[in-house]
């Protein structure tokens, strides 16, 4: 299997389990706007499952391919299990779908992979932006019922399918305290910038790797037959600090990217006013006068261009973002060591090492 | 059993079972504003969860004692059967917790059972209108996950927890879908008001039969042992005649009733200017001058005090107060038949009809 061909089967199977779950049943009566509004709600259900990088995919799948006792065999188990995996790591992605949909709301974005964002664009084929608003939540709410329904289906076909469905459960339950702790972070003080690091990267254990890495490594591992306690502790070794590291790379990013490769503007979360690792290392390596500009320009109600650049200008006069490259180094090696702990054979310590090195390519410059 | 010690039980079973859900771990190091505003959020999901009439637990338990066979056994297998029934039967009321959160941020709704809307109280206490509603977008996805987390570990104690599972997914879905059809059917033209009344009629179906009247008896005849198409078939009979004079008594009670016994203030669906059953049957009942008022109050932007007592009087001067007590009536009928139908002995159909004229007090009128 070729990561492209992954990546074609992964996309396939989201579009035919999306528009299985928000098909109506030919024989209902529904008819006017309400035939209208449902089938735009069916359809933005489709386009906003589109165009995800499926990076939670594939470690689902290839952490599989490299911790299956029956992965080098050429039967049909491994072909089984794998086709199962498949299934649940699409109800990832379906869940980080949903997720993103509620997330645009809360932030009122604009903009989601390039193209309008799901509650923007029901309320243009709506014509009123609250009922677009009323739809996105509704549509939210109906991909996180869908992932549920594709994980606890696939689960049946799995070792331990109740468990398989707790975990998928316990994995809702994280991102979304973690989406609460992402809105109660903004509510922190500026000086106390260390303080607002830890409590960062704490955020970012709910809200991104519980999802992210931690999930899609627990499922390969328990598809593989291992006991549930030990699939949990090794699927956290490997996995939190390499969601941490994925968020902060995430992070920088959105100052050091360019808007092609994001498909957002340059310093987005600038310009918000965001409270992130970044910041708050720029606060803590700034001498008085930046500290000043920048605590300054973060509890006025907005930033403009100027703000932006000269931010940008800080995050790297202040060393901050060498900080955040020196972190996600050394959470990587975190990583790279919990690997190790599996004393896998060479090929699938390999396999299970690229896998994760995908969350941060920022780690090769 | 009593009514009320069941609802003693269920109460308190809801109360812990969100409490549990909401608790972080106590070696999470959470503070500062990300402790402070969780455990707000974790409160409010106890507020919001109080205060329910619970009807669609009580039809699930009284269902189940009518409809188990070893319901008049005096022995263990009954009880605990039962004991996993209040769970689910827990779980769908957490459910329409979850589902009221995000209504009442759709509607822009300030008070839900007599006090303020969760996410205008999470409003308050975050001085922030907007965080509200994003923590309240946030605490109702929670609640749903909890629901179904709730609803999972109960089935595990019942015959063929997949499929219980998969019942509760489908009531997910099936009000989601509801809501989106609620939305939509507001913009249904006012001039075809047999189709308009059709329509709404149908949305009660996905909306508010599927949850209140549908799901509660499957679960009950699912946990009796009952094949589950049979389950499925005998649960539609019933329960969607049923929950829709149900939702037809609650509309209705919104003009007729008094604001103490709904918690919300009378006519507030016509100063919302829903588009309703009774709305429809006014316009067809109506003459011309009649139909000219109705339509020209439902176009305009906003309805006052006097608008809505000169509705309220067109409502009943048409004749669509009594025509929504007939259709009412008619479909009371229709539950009676099909509980016959179940053939069961008299003490024990008295309790399942006993338990689903809890909905529509109305009838005894």
């Amino acid at each position: 299997m070729t990561v492209s061909s992954d990546l074609a089967l992964i996309e396939s199977r989201i579009a035919d389990a999306v528009d299985r779950f928000m098909a109506l049943d030919a024989d209902d009566t529904i008819e006017g706007p309400c035939l209208t509004i449902s089938r735009e709600v069916a359809r933005q259900a489709l386009v906003s499952s589109e165009g995800g990088k499926r990076l939670r995919a594939l470690l689902a799948l290839h952490a599989f391919d490299a911790t299956d006792p029956q992965g080098h065999d050429d039967d049909d188990a491994h072909a089984r299990g794998r086709d199962a995996v498949l299934d649940l790591a699409c109800a990832i992605e379906v869940f980080q779908t949903a997720a993103l949909v509620h997330d645009d709301i809360i932030d009122d974005s604009d903009l989601r992979r390039g193209k309008p964002a799901a509650h923007k664009a029901l309320g243009t084929t709506s014509h009123s932006a609250s009922l677009g608003r009323g739809l996105g939540i509704m549509l939210g709410d109906l991909l996180a019922t869908a992932s549920v329904d594709i994980a606890h289906a696939a689960a049946q076909r799995m070792p331990r399918p109740d468990m398989i469905v707790s975990t998928f459960l316990r994995m809702h339950r994280e991102v979304e305290i973690g989406q609460v702790l992402d809105l109660a972070v903004e509510l922190s003080p500026l000086d106390e910038p260390e303080r607002l690091a830890r409590e960062s990267m704490n955020v970012f254990r709910w809200k991104t790797a519980s999802y992210t890495t931690i999930a899609p490594l627990e499922f390969a591992l328990l598809a593989s037959g291992r006991d549930p306690r030990r699939a949990h502790a090794d699927a956290m070794a490997i996995g939190l600090p390499l969601g941490q590291a994925f968020q902060l790379a995430d992070d920088l990013l959105d100052v050091i990217g360019s808007s092609r490769s994001t498909g957002k503007p340059v310093g987005g979360d600038i310009r918000e006013g965001k409270r992130t690792v970044l910041l708050a290392d720029a606060i803590s390596g700034a001498d008085q006068r930046q500290r000043r500009t920048l605590i300054d320009m973060f509890s006025s109600q907005s930033r403009g261009d100027d703000d932006v650049r000269r931010c940008i200008e800080l995050f790297e006069g202040t060393g901050a973002i060498d900080r955040s490259r020196r972190r996600i180094r050394a959470l990587w090696q975190g990583t790279l060591h919990a690997i190790g702990d599996l004393r896998l054979p060479p090929q699938d310590e390999r396999t299970l090492t690229e896998a994760c090195m995908r969350f941060i390519p920022i780690i090769k410059a």
